[in-house]
Formats: C-alpha cells, sequence, structure tokens
C-alpha cells in the first residue's frame, strides 16, 4: 500500500548530539533525517521526537526539533514513559450528530492518522523497541525509513530492519517517502520536494 | 507459478532519454529492457509503456517505443493519470451464447491476461508506486523483472524489490520470464528466444 | 521441520558436461552434488536425474548418473515430458484388508517418501521451473540445496532462490543435508558420512 | 513482540574446545555468548548448555560452564537426547485450589518460560536442529542469537539463519537480548548491563 500523506505522521527517534558520533554512517543518517523533517513540513505531517535521557547523550539538533510538535524525554527504550503512544492513537472526537447519540452506540473513534512513519537510532535498540511496541496497536500501520535509521554497529542495525520485517513493519527509504506523498510531478509541492530530495 | 506467455502483459516504465543517464546500471537496465520487449514481440505478449512527463524527461528509446502497442505520458508516479489500469483489466465482452442471457446472469467477464510484468525506472518510485497500485487489484498477478529496473541510489532499488516481495509482487530477471515464456527447448521458437538472451 | 531420509526422494537436475563449464563457480557446485549422491547412497535415498536435451549439453559424470535409479532425457525445462512427476508422486498399492474393500472406501494412498530434494542447474531455468511445477503437488515438500546449484549469472541465481522461498520451498545446504539425514553422531553411518562432508 | 526477561531461557549450544577453533569468527562468536550468560545471570534467566559429544570434542569454557544450571552430553544433534526439552517446557503444578479440583477441571498447566533463546555451534546443525525440534511445541517461542551463533563455513551459517526464520524462529542480535530484558535506561541494572554489552 502507497503511503498517504494525510494518514501519516512522523516519529524521530533520539537523534541526539553525543550519540550520533557513534553511529555507522552518522552522518548520512542526520542528513536523511533533515530531508524527513523537511519532507514533513511541506506536507503537513505531524512530527512528534523522543530523546533517550538527555542529560546525559544530549539533545536532537535544532533543525530537528523545530520541525517536531513535542519532543519527549524518556528513559524506557521503546518511549512506553512518554505520552507518544496516546498522541499517535488520539482522535478527534467525533462531530455533529454523532455526539448526541447515547455514549454506548457511538462509534469508538478510530485515530485520524494509522500510519506511523518511523525514523532514528539506535534502529536495534529505541527504533526497533518503539517500533515493536507500536506494531501491538493493530490499528496503526507502522512504517520504518531505513537509510535515516543507524546503529553503533551495522550488523545490529542490519538485524533490526530484518526482525522489523518480519513482525509486519513496512521497510521504505527517505525518497519512498517523499515520492509517495507527493504522488505527482504535477502537485504543487513537487519543486519543493524535490529540492528537499535531490 | 510459471509464467505464463498467454496470460502475461508487459509494462515498461519511464525508460527516458534523460533518465537513463543518472540511473545505476543505467546501460545493463536499458539491455535487459530490449531483450524483454523482444521476447514479448516473440511470444505475441501485449507491450504498454509509460514515460514520465516527457517534455521534461524526454521520450523512450525508439526500438522499445515500437514493442508497445501505446505509449501513455503522465505526470502521476504510479501512472493512474493513464489509462493503464484499464487496459491492464480490460476484457473482452462475453462471446456467443452467453450474451443473449439477462445481464445479471452473466458471469463477470475475467480479465484476459493476469499477470502484469512490470520493468523500468526508477524501481522504488515509479516502477514500485505503480505495482503497489496494481497489486490492489486482486484478479492481477504482479511481477516486476528486477534486472531491468533501476534507480539512481542502488540502496533505494533495492529497498523497493524487497518492500514489493513483502507486499506480494513475485520478483524474477529477464532470463526467467524468457525460459518461463518458452517452456521447453522443442518450441519452434527456441532458438530466437535464445539469441534474444544469450 | 528437520529432513527425515526415510522420507526423502533426491532429484539430480541437468549437471551436464556442455553446461558445467559455464556455470559461476560450476566446479565447486559438482563437488556438492557429488556429495548429495554419495549421501542418498549411504542413506539409501532414491535418486533420480535429468538431462535437458542430451544431444546438445553433453550428459551428466558417470559418478552422479550411477546413483540415479533413472535419469530422463527430457526437453521441457520442467521435467514435465519426463515420468519424473509419476515417479516421485508414486505410492505402493494399499495392502492386506484394505484391497478387499470397495475401491470408493479405500483411501487414496500417500505417495511413499514426501520430501523431494532438488539440485542442479541452471538454479533459475531447469531447476527453478521443475520445483515450482512439484510445489502445485501439495502432498510434496519442496527441498531446494542451494550450495548445489548454479547459473550462469550469480544474479539469476540469487534471485532463483528468492523467489524459490517466496513460493514455500525450503531452501537448505548439503551439510544441512548430510546431518539431517544422520540425526546423531550415534549413527552407525557417521564416520562415512562424515567423509562424505568433510 | 519485545523479549521479556522473566519470560526467557537461555540455551548455549556447544561452544566447545575442539570445535570452536574451525568456525568462522570463532572468537566474537564465543565472545557474545560470554556477554550471553552474564546477561543471564544478571536478570536472572536460566541458562542450559549441551556439549556434543565432549569426549571428542572438549567440554564448553568454564564461564560458560558456571552461569548454566545444567549442562548435558549428547550424541543427538538436536539434544533430544537430553532432558532439554523436558527442562524447557517443565510447568511447576498448580498452586492453592486449583489443585483440590478433580483433574479433568485443572487447566493444564503453561510453560513458566515460553521463550527459548538459542545460540550456539554449528548454527546450521546443532543450533538449526534444536530449534527446529522445539519449533514444533506450540507453546514455546524460538529466539535464535545470530552473532552468537557459527558455523565452518559462512555460507551455512546464513543458509541456516534463512530457514530458521522462514520456519517461524526470530532472530536476534545479543545487543537486542541484553536492551530488551533491560527496558529502561532507569533499570537498576542498567550500568551492570551496559558494562557487559560496551
Amino acid at each position: 500500500m502507497l503511503l498517504d500523506a494525510s494518514d501519516c505522521q512522523l516519529v524521530l527517534v533520539d537523534y541526539q548530539a553525543r550519540l550520533m558520533p557513534a553511529i555507522a554512517h552518522g552522518e548520512e543518517v542526520l542528513d536523511r533525517a533533515g530531508r524527513l523533517a523537511a519532507l514533513a513540513t511541506l506536507f503537513g505531517v505531524p512530527c512528534w521526537g523522543t530523546e533517550q535521557v538527555p542529560d546525559k547523550l544530549g539533545t536532537m539538533p535544532a533543525t530537528l526539533r523545530r520541525a517536531c510538535q513535542q519532543v519527549w524525554a524518556k528513559a524506557a527504550f521503546d518511549a512506553s514513559d512518554t505520552p507518544l503512544q496516546q498522541h499517535l492513537c488520539a482522535s478527534p472526537r467525533p462531530a455533529g450528530n454523532a455526539r448526541s447519540l447515547p455514549r454506548h452506540l457511538q462509534k469508538p473513534a478510530a485515530p485520524p492518522r494509522h500510519t506511523v512513519v518511523l525514523a532514528g537510532c539506535e534502529a536495534h535498540v529505541c527504533v526497533m523497541q518503539t517500533a515493536l511496541t507500536l506494531l501491538e496497536h493493530d490499528e496503526l500501520e507502522v512504517v520504518v525509513v531505513t537509510d535515516a535509521c543507524g546503529s553503533r554497529r551495522e550488523r545490529d542495525r542490519d538485524a533490526a530492519f530484518d526482525r522489523l520485517a518480519a513482525e509486519g513493519a513496512t521497510l521504505v527509504t527517505t525518497e519512498m517517502v517523499g515520492f509517495e506523498w507527493l504522488r505527482s510531478a504535477r502537485d504543487e509541492r513537487f519543486a519543493q520536494a524535490l529540492a528537499i530530495l535531490k
């Protein structure tokens, strides 16, 4: 299934100052994260961030932080000690007539954006644990942007991608995200998206 | 399941003059596309082409164009702004007695060729988006010829193949296509097919 | 599921004199085939062979031929023009009382050995086509010994393995076959098996 | 699904003195096994060991042996000639009132720890055969720690991982195990776990 910008949310995981220098190909990973954040801004895709014990590992770069509606500090690798999951599953109250129905007749509201696009570090720790926890929410599609993820050891990173795929996550690249959010060269944001991707 | 020439259609995606030089291993990709087109002609497999904004990216090579029954210009990466999908799903009216049945008793006609063999560029943009859109048609089998597909970056290309496989496309090579359309060394087209493949 | 020697049959596909020199790593492939054939003999696993248009491509080596109960010449890449499939699915008549039952009450006899272990050349033509045709027999398990298979181009070979796995074949190596047929270091054939594998 | 330390058991397979020198990257494999054993001790995960014909292949290193509650000598590659499976599936008797129920009303007791984490040598012989046999117990999850497994030939090892994944095992790395048993940087064992992993 193609990604639909209006159904997506973006989560940037732990791109932190004192972690990134240890990441294999860390600069390229960070470069891709910057493009993802710019694409999210261009397409109005809500973006959230997490930082693992930021007092020790530092904060994420200011350019990434600015793209995030909120950034949560955490100690749990899967961000289960932050409100991230509630935000991702949050749903607007049913509007109009539906509200006048007695509560037990109201349909449970679906989350407004079902596709969670995840990227960050380390691929096999915080990104994978966050993704596997989100995969337990049946109403969410979990998508991982591999070229914007990194680990210290490449073997751990690649093993994370294999396990994520086996457990039901969809693996994509930054360019796939950009061109699926865009869908057509006739979209008015085509030139801007291309400038971000090239 | 083996490919059956009488059940196949071939779609050549965006092998365009100003795109190919940027493709990794672009010459080999184009070489494979030429063989696919020649095989389609030899085995009477209908062949269609697409060109992404040809006023900017140029047209496909004349040898490929000649093999196509029709070539459509498009702006949507998945060709959804062309009649490609209708052509692929088009079905001859039921013949003979069936036509005299009242309409509601007529069986819905199946498409005459259920297997869509896709190849082109970029693997992770127009080829993948076209394939994923076609995969939503349950009556179609979607087959992607990997060695006739390319992207600028090999990582994007390989990620496209992995995602296509995960979503239900069958991945093949040009030689597989040729030898499955042929099926036997005793087929009268054996020498010609071999000349194309070798 | 582990391979069980008493449930296996081995099929050696097209290891022919004028084909092997063109195969990538052909000598190693042939070396592995020799070990497989020796293991089949040691464990009493029935072994069959095929030769593609042997008047043109030559015959298989005498050592492999000797291990085969029968070798069939063929022109169809999937061996469907030989009695291979009937032999693989052949079943002894039901014995004893069952025979006195009226025919419509007799249970259809299961094939005596459900696991077909395949190896040969080219991996993406005759081996793959034979395997995919056998996979349509629901009562057969199809197992392909990857290090005893070869193609001229490695890319075609690897694509064949990926497609075979996706379509339900089990991929193994020669050593896996040997140690699963053996099961225990206490088996009386342990020393002989080890001599074949090392 | 994330690994939960309280649901795991660890099995160390055949890290034996006269086998390890023949294993590709044997020292790194042994190093990872040492970390796994230390993690098991830290998190109170029960650890079992096997040794293949130890009179010929030698014993496992003392540091690994000390982490194991029991080490069984075996000749069967899948350890089916040891009490390993019974220990892994062993379950405490139902306590309290449940025992006073008539036997046919007592719920069958589930095994106390459903996740078996396996590592050892050779990946494609004893580790794979043990894993495939355990996978037949539907109540067990089988997890293989790839970077703590080895074979003499890398091709055999990688083929084992592919086959294990295809048959339902979960593939992880040593670091994944450590960070999933830990779950949070706030866990009191964080510093110790990090010292083991780094």
